[in-house]
């Protein structure tokens, strides 16, 4: 797959119609991980992001979109998700430079320069451990292609010293991250997203600081949704969760600020 | 050390004096936690239980309080420790059979058997990292002495095929616990526990299945105290946390029942 035909992509509304995206309709399409990855960011005016993996820009713009005047990068395998991504930051006016290549193997350019800030949404399902999507593209970002220590060594490589990864992923994935943060890496903190009260996480993000010496921190974690049990609609977040998926806001990360 | 004198001794209540430990005054004294731990278990009649480091018997006789007729047996390096396990379990007419040994090398007699359920509350400090005790056997009791790993190994070597797991620590030595569970286990479970909403967990128990398959479940996590400052009363517990800490009641695990 190289390029979409328009007859392919439909248009989508992010942050409550802040960030409109375009996206394959049968292809990879972003939910609300990468809107709260972007939204965990504590990202300043003048500093430098690199999104691994990063789509059709789903994260990296919703970022751009609520921090002005950030330098940014996109990394993108897939030639098709590339061409979306610079599409899409040119129709919301968003400078964002994206680069096509591998995780695993950065090109040469990128190998040059570093970042105050890594982001990341790796691939879900364990290569082999799910029915193939019907979709190569699909599958290719859905797929673990490239294994999650090489996302997060590829991070490292790229942080400036004392920068922030910001990675999100399946909470059954947490031990897997975990375990692939090595020394250059340090004050781990994870933030449980949960559903609901009383339901185990479903998400989770980690946060880690190139040379940071703090202990491991659990959060609390956030609710999404009001109430022990489903009310039937589907969109009845919790109001500071709304507010970071329709506005463009800070996620309320415990113990800052 | 070999043996304590009476009057370095007290007997405290746990449980809301369902259980009485005479426990040093000066050394290593049980809080909530290895309370906490035996709560969190779900053993059933009938069923063995192993304790690895298990003190002077706080967690392994809270556990035999509350559920009757286990085959107990705790494993301890500090024969003055092992001494009090055993006078606490007969003060308390508890069936306990107490080994002394270190859990890198456990007696012959013990590698022999194998349990339904191990338990255990290690050390909590990394050698070298914390101003020294005073007391020898309380710096045995919360030093690092043997790593994590082994602690985790001998579980795993002393369990049934399906038996389970638990063991509390700090919550941040998750990454450590996380990273010592090989293939041998699975089905890995985190409960964090927070001193009150908002608030980073302080505590983890961490559940696993000898030959588990289930993906990691990281459970939205327990709050201790009410509100989300603390209201001056240290004792000032939630009602169904008060419960497990005074009755002798199980721990509610989520997703359970």
């Amino acid at each position: 797959m190289t390029a979409f035909a328009e007859s392919e992509l439909s248009c989508d509304a992010f942050l409550g119609g802040h960030l409109r995206l375009f996206q394959p309709r049968d292809g990879y399409r972003a939910g609300v991980d990468p809107v709260f990855l972007a939204a965990s960011v504590a990202a300043q005016t003048g500093q430098s992001v690199l999104e691994l993996g990063c789509g059709a820009g789903a994260a990296i713009l919703s970022l751009g979109a609520r921090v002005p005047d950030l330098a940014l990068t996109g990394v993108e395998l897939q030639p098709g998700y590339a061409d979306l991504a610079r599409r899409n930051a040119a129709a919301n006016d968003i400078a964002l430079d994206v680069v096509e290549g591998d995780i695993a193997a950065l090109p040469q350019a990128l190998r040059q320069q570093s970042f105050d800030h890594v982001i990341a949404n790796p691939p879900y399902y364990l290569a082999g451990s799910h029915s193939p999507a019907s979709d190569a593209g699909r599958a290719t970002a859905l797929g673990e292609r490239t294994p999650l220590a090489l996302w997060i060594d590829a991070a490292a490589r790229r942080l400036t010293h004392r920068g922030y990864l910001h990675m999100i992923a399946k909470a059954d994935r947490l031990p897997d991250m975990l375990a692939a943060c090595d020394d250059r890496l340090g004050s781990l903190e994870v933030l449980p997203l949960m559903p609901r009260q009383g339901r185990a996480a479903e998400l989770v993000i980690l946060r880690a600081r190139k040379g940071g010496r703090a202990p491991f921190r659990l959060q609390s974690g956030l609710f999404l949704h009001q109430g022990s049990r489903h009310p039937g609609d589907r969109d009845h977040y919790l109001p500071e969760i709304a507010k970071v998926l329709r506005q463009p806001a800070p996620l309320p990360w415990p113990g800052a600020g």
